[in-house]
């Protein structure tokens, strides 16, 4: 059975991971007859976000943690990801990743990606496994793996950052994927967009199958 | 269009709203094409759960902001839900039912049920508009509504103590759903079985066509 490693980013579209895209991304694998397991980075969140309101709290919350609600527990610390262990690596999306996984949602192309998921990335890229990232967890990509084709959607200022990182961005739409021409690095842009939760569940299905093909 | 009322109670399996049984009710009622207004009660939380060791922490948080995580900020407080507006009302699962919508989790069949809770199922009751629960929350029907039939799945000593309110357990399995003889109440069991999440999305699938065939 093949299976993938899944990185969380916390819980909550607005500092963590993406919710709807981290579970539906769960049940893609599983329907399509594949496992996974689900890692996040031992790290604090960059703040915590009312998402009711918008607004920062006066908390810290950790990014394992928080991504444990999502895991309902079955969660390891990202250090613990060994990639010879899997056969794919998958990014749901959420600010989380601009902002506990990386830098970019203040920095841009500047960005720093923290070293354990700069670390798993690359061996995954050595190894040629395929990597998917979903949203804005693109960006990883862009950044650690510089010349790579790629879509955050169609938003062109999103879009005009990922190019100063030497990636190149594709404009999509619902559904779509992106499938590097030369690597298996594949993007699909769900909340980049203005979707629905039936739209999500379209682009985890799409992504998902379209990285099965390859292991 | 037909529109469902979603209660959460929270967001995390062990302290809220189950993540993954609320998701996928969500994307369920829109793949069956109606609507849904997602709803939480502004309270605090009995506790947070720390979901990676299920130890307590020692912070609070309240039950509508983080219930807004799941709901990605589109929610409004139950005292809002006007059962007028709806054509259905569903309550995914989570330990948040037990023990910050009622108090089923310490107290058992003497709960008590959160005052708006019980408000909103009397008058959907009234108004014979089909109220579905899925995982622990059909102990709320049970406490509320007395004499009905439901289903938690095959617990024994929960079944029992669901006996206690005047209620008829039912026995059951993987995406069963369990409707009232006399009136339009649906309970499925979900994670009250142990149950990968493609079971989840049967269970939700499952209730919410059933409750779409009444309405």
């Amino acid at each position: 059975m093949k299976k993938f490693a899944v990185v969380l980013a916390g819980c909550g579209v607005f500092d963590g991971a993406e919710i709807h895209e981290a579970t539906l991304s769960m049940l893609a694998i599983k329907r399509n007859g594949a496992s996974y397991e689900l890692f996040a980075p031992d790290i604090p969140q960059h703040h915590v976000i009312n998402h009711l309101t918008g607004e920062e709290m006066p908390e810290t919350r950790n990014v394992l943690v928080e991504s444990a609600r999502i895991a309902r527990g079955k969660i390891r610390p990202l250090h613990q990801l060994n990639v010879r262990d899997f056969d794919a690596l998958l990014f749901p999306g959420g600010f989380g990743a601009a902002k506990n996984l990386s830098t970019w949602a203040f920095d841009g192309p500047a960005c720093r990606i923290d070293s354990g998921i700069e670390k798993v990335i690359r061996e995954m890229a050595t190894l040629k496994k395929p990597i998917g990232a979903l949203c804005i967890s693109p960006v990883l990509l862009a950044k650690v793996l510089g010349n790579v084709e790629l879509t955050i959607g169609n938003d062109e200022e999103t879009a005009a950052a990922i190019a100063k990182t030497g990636a190149n961005h594709i404009s999509t739409t619902h559904g779509d994927v992106i499938r590097d021409t030369h690597r298996p690095v594949f993007t699909t842009p769900c909340y980049m967009l203005d979707a629905d939760i039936t739209q999500i569940a379209d682009g985890a299905e799409n992504i998902v199958k379209a990285m099965l093909k390859e292991m």
